[in-house]
């Protein structure tokens, strides 16, 4: 499958399920995961799904506006790197943000994130 | 050495070599090299700088906002994140930047980049 089509629907599944049922992204993580959430590390799947519920909102929406992915090297790994805007409820203005993930194989022929760094591009 | 204190360096370096003689960031890619700017994929040492050195400014200067970085995994690469703002010369507002970098170890106990991803983050 061709690596751009397939870090997009990465992409679309990941922000829809994150806005949607949050708690279940942690099936796209393992205990190796590691976030970095505006600079503050965490790792394994249970944790960073703790973070991400723990953030103060109610309820956000992901809008993409670009997606880039290269191969990673031989490990049949992806590097996948977002842009978007964040709109969170009840706040007038969406935040910038971009992110990166690094997608691994998975024997399933699916892949699981290793890596993933988020940053808000504050105006 | 700790390893944000590498990413960190490499950044310096990196950016300031951008700067004051772009030419010689050849240095830093490989053949095996890729940078995705802006959408457009390029690969190779030699066309990326060729690329770099098209860009239609005369002067430019970074400054950097933020620097995250992760192991990649077992290989011994290493992930790092930059967001930042782009001063072009002869223009009055700065613009906004994201980049991920993949570095791998060399045998000399440097890194090169094997993944480079770019973009700007229009307002």
């Amino acid at each position: 499958m061709d690596p751009d089509a397939v870090a997009k629907a990465f992409v679309e599944h990941y922000y829809s399920t994150f806005d949607t049922n949050l708690a279940t992204l942690a099936n796209l993580y393992r205990e190796s995961s590691m976030l970095t959430f505006e600079g503050q590390k965490i790792q394994g799947s249970s944790n960073i799904v703790a973070k991400l519920t723990s953030l103060p909102f109610q309820q956000c929406k992901h809008s993409i506006t670009t997606v880039d992915c290269q191969p990673s090297g031989p490990s049949g790994g992806m590097l996948v790197f977002v842009s978007g805007n964040l709109q969170l409820a009840g706040e007038q203005h969406a935040l910038k943000f971009s992110q990166m993930f690094h997608l691994m194989p998975t024997p399933q022929s699916s892949f699981y994130v290793l890596n993933d760094i988020f940053r808000l591009n504050y105006a």
